[in-house]
């Protein structure tokens, strides 16, 4: 069929199975050829088709809710729900959202992004429904991966204790995004082997018959052994013991299998847990085959091989600088080790997990243990480097103040995927971080102007020994700059005169130098002459280029790609005050105060005014324009 | 013997089991008589006198590691490792710290406040231990309530994997702060009861052995079904299934079922967990019959009777006002959930609880869950109130921002215990959740001067409709004004004059208003006029107010109980500067970059310069006393 014709899923209600395995087969094409161009989580969503065309089959969308945990799983939902026609634009500025997203449909009713969510918000739904006393199904569905994260965990622990009506789908692809850890892994790893102890239950049965007539307290015993036996061989125990009914492992491409088992679910009292085994990139062999996590989500690839399509000659990513610098330092200081919450790949740590298997930590989705897990290892004189998102330390944020910073420990966190992210959206752009961490004592917070530096301050964190320190880097690729054979290291809280000035001052780090020194050189034509200044630590600020530039009474413009309520700038105002710098001229740009969508990052820049045209225009009204000389 | 003279651990090791209960029961005596003049956490301590001294037998502190989870029971550890003469400074200024803290002993190896830290710790200990080679044993000591914090059950996950040398002392004392809820409570409470079927396991061996012999498959069989029902009824299977070896459970106030199995735990390979059952209050009746949390944590009291000598006619406490508001506007808008994360005391929300079992969710020590169970609640148009010490909600900041704020849900935050705390310290102190509030998109803030303003607020809250709102509020009891008898609308974003003046404008809130009042009226005898503005919106700003402020360019200094950077005072420094009122003078007064330790609010308060006589100072600096008129 057309699924360009798809209004809304109640066609569904009446296809036989032949027909919505067509359905399927349609939407694993469409799926591959229009994500072969525009990039997606192609894997997680080739994995669920079979799973989200049972789910709107066999329930009443928008009045029975799907809670799509993590969210990037849900185009297959998006496109039942009559959004095919907007894949072209897919994760693209002011085009369909790569998650659920409330403002596009009824049927998108909870907002996902970050993992493990959709549990507690499914409780909330759920009390609300019973207070209410309407008769709705709530279902979230959270997979394997998101389950380990520790909110999940907590929501698992309060909705097994209510005993209110939920059904759950677990949907266990044996890997999130990396492959899984965890000992709750392994409880599942288990279960899908389940199958083969099946043949013990009919067993029992014999055995137990072959056992002589014996009355009371033994003939109670072999009752409660029958019992026992079959809650923990063949029904999932871990599950049972919270409180959950536990179906399945079914497998998750099956219609069969899984209009038996949704039937089931929905006529079980209180809360149930139906684990549904899928695979990621089913039907598309190259995503189907894939073993470490290439497949989750990418970019435009050739559909026939499978290759990616990337543009020749790129510089390093950021995270490879960064994650390779501290792979060059551990050969020699044998005191560091790497910790990541579930994210080898994206922060290229494969390098150094495999160079130093022993000193290399992947937990899981569990950023707040990742957190404490590095205090701990401080405290016993280790150089722990937490690599994690900046989005995703978020999560985090009491295990940095309390756990880390509180102690003044010597942890380095890599705060990866800062500023904007670009396609993933407002979910995940890291324009937090520095609002979130300037404000917690003893913290330092740097970040560096290009590769070269990054590696600089990699070097700079592992030989600082008094406290904790944060090297904040971009999404994407460096400059392509040449890197000193030597590692040195950076002073603390030491700025650095990019260029010379006179007229105005524009302070900024990271990915906006090469903004503010190309409006410089633009503005030099005009007689204007500004200083830019690389301010790579936003936390101590350099207080004698500060004091420097106050005392000359110069106008200053601060540029930061990142949140302006307490940010840099901020920081910049809040020392002009205390120094009684009253006269003191200071604009501030960067991230207003509301969440920023998908898109480009040059066109989300474009959009919120942070270009070098918006520089010029703003370093113009704080220094106009002298007299031409003659 | 005389506790004074304990200078360290050693003198245990040669002690007999009769001396230790001699020990144990002049450990008791110290603290009731100690605690019930400098106040403290006397349940907790009570109930680990054993096994803190059964541990420190057993173990070589400091080599052996113990980390105390939540740390208010460190009390009996403090004493054995030399610290008892200084209990009469418990809690108080530059006194003994009421948790674990590194610089009062290297037998404080890790710092708590905060709940659910130690498993994740300890993984950092164990890790650097393995890395090192060197063999010492890691024992975090965690209870019943703190094992359902999220970041507890991702630590479980994580070590369950790994499989390294770790003992787990799990501290059941059926309750935490509260009595405890969640499907893991149930686990345990059925774990407690497992006693009874003992004796299925040995009468498992008769009844197999009444099997005739058979051979191949079904023996195996047999032998499979004895080993899964040992493994079910025996020996804990959820801590099992996650890959530790469960003991217990066992009498902790028994010398000879600790030592036993200590040993036997120190003896075993990988993981182990020790469910160890205590009586919070043990050997002291009205604690040990306390059923709801009063002798968790006390002020002094009479030992004979367990009275608590509390001042007599004290105003309300803040947080009675504000829950007995939520609970009286819950009788006519049935929309009205209240959600506490374990603190249904605390929160003063037991009447609500009473009068609407079936609209309070007490959740268990689970902020995360809380926050977005709260927002999930919001989805379905109902008006949840989140009641939530302002430290704990920093565990949930993600959940604010990523699924309260970035969906714009209308859900009620109560930030209890604002501001300084006083005795529980640096790891409680309320002075961050403006800081990482304000910069979040959406969100409301506000802080009332009174009870009576606290009242209206409430009820401006739940007519809000537009998105999140939060109302801070102090530990503590208010100022005992007068109570309007019908519920107002306070305009949302809007200030209030209290006090005319033209040579300097004090902006603050909440707590810091009587001080800057207070300043007023003394500088106006100096003719310095003192405008005193209640900013009772920290976000939005009033900017009619700001506007007409700045236009008439009078000094202004912002005053608030709560971090500096980044803070109150810095989104007027950042007013100020976006509409260019360049030749400001603001000048900041709050909480600076440092953790403030426990003790006495006033005292902390002069401690960093935040008394009537340091606001008089710095208005004086900002406005000069004027030439007397004639």
């Amino acid at each position: 069929m057309d699924l360009f014709d798809i209004k809304g899923p109640k066609f569904l209600k009446n296809m036989s199975i032949t027909e919505l395995e067509q359905l399927s087969s349609d939407i694993r094409h469409f799926l591959i050829e229009k994500l072969s161009r525009t990039g997606g989580h192609i894997g997680p969503n080739l994995g669920v088709v079979e799973l989200t065309i049972a789910l709107h089959k066999e329930f009443d969308s928008p009045k029975d809710k799907f809670l799509w945990d993590v969210g990037h799983q849900s185009y297959v939902h998006k496109i039942l729900t009559g959004r095919a026609c907007e894949f072209d634009t897919l994760r693209q500025f002011k085009g369909l959202c790569g998650f659920p997203k409330r403002n596009e449909s009824e049927h998108d009713v909870w907002e996902t992004g970050h993992s493990s969510t959709s549990l507690s918000a499914a409780m909330g739904m759920v009390v609300a429904r019973d207070i209410k006393g309407t008769k709705e199904h709530i279902i979230p569905i959270i997979g394997d991966g998101a389950l380990t994260g520790g909110m999940a965990l907590e929501a698992l622990n309060h909705i097994g204790h209510e005993k209110k009506d939920m059904i759950v789908i677990l949907n266990d692809n044996e890997m999130s995004i990396a492959p899984n850890v965890g000992a709750l892994h392994n409880v599942l790893a288990h279960l899908r082997t389940a199958g083969k102890y099946n043949w013990v239950k009919d067993e029992l049965e014999q055995l137990l018959k072959k056992v002589p007539a014996v009355g009371g307290k033994l003939a109670a015993t072999a009752e409660r052994i029958k019992d026992s036996l079959k809650y923990l061989l063949v029904s999932g125990v871990f599950f049972e013991e919270l409180g959950f009914t536990y179906l399945g492992p079914i497998d998750g491409h099956s219609f069969e299998n899984l209009f038996e088992n949704l039937e089931y679910a929905k006529k079980t009292k209180g809360p149930v847990i139906l684990h549904v085994i899928t695979k990621k990139g089913k039907g598309y062999k190259p995503a189907e085959t894939d073993t470490i996590g290439t497949w989750h989500g990418t970019g435009p690839y050739k559909i026939e091989t499978g290759d990616f399509v990337k543009p020749v000659n790129t510089p390093p990513a950021w995270s490879a600088v960064i994650s390779e610098t501290v792979r060059k330092i551990a050969r020699y200081d044998d005191r560091i080790v790497a910790i990541t919450p579930a994210m080898p790949v994206g922060s290229k740590l494969e390098g150094f997990a495999k160079e130093f298997p022993e000193r290399m930590y992947d937990v899981g989705i569990a950023e707040q243990h990742a957190t404490t897990m590095a205090a701990g290892l401080a405290t016993q004189n280790m150089k722990p480097f937490l690599a994690i998102y900046s989005t995703f330390l978020q999560r985090a944020y009491d295990q940095v103040l309390h756990d880390i910073c509180r102690q003044n420990l010597n942890v380095f966190l890599g705060i990866d995927r800062s500023g904007l992210v670009g396609a993933d959206g407002e979910t995940h752009q890291g324009v937090f971080d520095i609002a979130f961490l300037r404000h917690i004592p003893n913290m330092v917070l740097m970040m560096p102007k290009d590769e070269n530096e990054g590696q600089h301050m990699v070097n700079t964190a592992f030989s600082y020994n008094e406290g904790p320190i944060a090297l904040r880097y971009a999404r994407g690729n460096g400059l392509g700059v040449k890197m000193d054979e030597e590692l040195k290291l950076i002073p603390i809280g030491s700025w650095e005169v990019l260029k010379e000035g006179n007229d105005a001052v524009i302070l900024t780090f990271g990915t906006t130098i090469p903004m503010a020194l190309e409006a410089a050189s633009i503005l030099a034509q005009d007689d204007i002459s500004v200083k830019v200044v690389n301010a790579r630590f936003i936390k101590p600020l350099d207080t004698d280029i500060l004091h420097q530039i106050f005392a000359a009474n110069i106008p200053i413009l601060t540029i930061e790609e990142s949140v302006l309520q307490g940010g840099f700038g901020s920081a910049v105002l809040e020392f002009a005050h205390d120094h009684h710098y009253q006269h003191s001229i200071i604009d501030r740009m960067g991230i207003p105060d509301e969440f920023i969508e998908h898109g480009n990052v040059n066109e989300l820049l474009k959009e919120i005014g942070m270009t070098t045209e918006d520089v010029i225009k703003r370093i113009q009204k704080l220094a106009p324009k002298k007299q031409k000389r003659a």
